[in-house]
């Protein structure tokens, strides 16, 4: 492709703002991946793929992987997907995906063991790295209460390094009242938080349990209705007067902590 | 202040290079933190200010910090702060200070439990929120191996949250065989490593000792060099085929795992 205005490229146009574009499927946009990487974890998830576009060396990468899927693969020069995308994309190359319907809560909790539960996180890069971190430290799914950003928002795929696009989420209503259907399935509930009188994680006694880990915003965190629905809560021992770690970051501490030794 | 040009605020001019100016004392510039909760943890420092620069509201926030220390605080409009900073700044006050001495790497140890020891981390994201990280779960001191960059490079006080500016650090050399010298202070010495074959932290045995935990650079990872050099090598458990964790995100899930239960 050498002309920008290409009808083709339409789906990669200002991508600044097309993945907020209310007229698209579902209202909120397509799903945009960034990069070799995150492009082949795409290809190999539910979203269905509608095209990429990218400089040749790029797009020649992903051969192995394009060679079983019906998608048109377009090569332009970088200054021309940069005319289209409206910014410099070091990485090279871009894919554009459908949305895919997301799960129900309770039948992801069904298939689970370890899930996270996030109220209030709207920073769409601590949302990416929340997914990031359940997919190292293998946490089955992520359920959103009230207050969470759209987690397949352009930044967040890329900071979960598409990771988003693998680990089951789906939203969690009404809220808070719907964590009974968890404690129902099994789950512990357990809110994390900074406050003094809490349990250390470790010793929490929550090893060989299902366990539904409650998240809240840095600042603010958990409100007081969501703490309130869980069965106990837990905290990180902290240093000091040090405020909070980053919610990404104390999330990671306890996926670890709840995962079965290996 | 009114006049951008005044030469009483030469040291707050151009930010964006200024923290870079080899012909700063010691030839690394000067030390920059952004912010009321940064600024407070910049005055309560080793760091001797030189000057505060912020709006009246920002610069009054800060009255208790201020009334005994002999630094000028200087008050000017916001538009005039972006003209002499060089960009808009949204946290609304600055403070520049000296650099202090290092402490010598084998006398920082000799008053420390639990250290992390870095190699190639060159980011300075990365950097900072290891700092941040350290001071929130109790690390004592970091040690600076070959490749690390300046902590107190500008946004890595940032994101540090001024964290930087209260653990200690040193440079260890020579590298890697400066580690000689923790393990002589009584140190067990741990490689933190995504390979299979090592050990699971959690199970690595080491509750209770004086441990330096040894971290690599995302990607690439810590050289053969500096593994060969620790007493062992303990693993994060990881699920599936999940690329490696963010430095920072790695190294609070160690320092968690080796804090004293509390």
């Amino acid at each position: 492709m050498t002309d920008p205005g290409s009808p083709l490229l339409d789906d990669f146009r200002d991508l600044t703002t097309a993945d907020r574009r209310p007229d698209r499927p579902g209202g909120r946009g397509l799903v945009i991946a960034e990069g070799v990487v995150v492009v082949r974890r795409l290809l190999a998830s539910a979203y269905p793929p509608r095209a990429l576009l990218g400089v040749a060396r790029r797009v020649e990468e992903l051969g192995p992987e394009l060679a079983g899927v019906d998608v048109p693969a377009y090569v332009a020069p970088a200054e021309v997907m940069a005319e289209v995308v409206g910014f410099h994309l070091n990485r090279g190359v871009l894919a554009v995906a459908d949305r895919a319907p997301m799960p129900d809560a309770v039948e992801l909790a069904s298939r689970a063991r370890t899930l996270a539960v996030l109220e209030g996180v709207g920073d769409h890069e601590n949302l990416g790295a929340i997914f990031r971190n359940a997919a190292a430290l293998g946490v089955d799914g992520v359920l959103l209460g009230a207050g969470c950003s759209d987690p397949l928002y352009r930044r967040g795929v890329r900071v979960s390094m598409g990771h988003v696009l693998r680990v089951p989420f789906a939203t969690l209503r009404p809220w808070p009242d719907g964590l009974d259907a968890l404690r129902r399935a099994g789950y512990q509930v357990v809110a994390l938080t900074p406050d003094a009188r809490a349990a250390p994680l470790a010793g929490a006694g929550l090893a060989g349990r299902r366990v539904a880990v409650l998240l809240g915003s840095e600042g603010p965190g958990l409100t007081e209705e969501a703490m309130s629905a869980a069965d106990l809560r837990a905290r990180i021992p902290m240093a000091g007067d040090v405020d909070s770690l980053n919610v990404a970051t104390a999330a990671a501490i306890a996926f670890h902590a709840l995962a079965p030794a290996s």
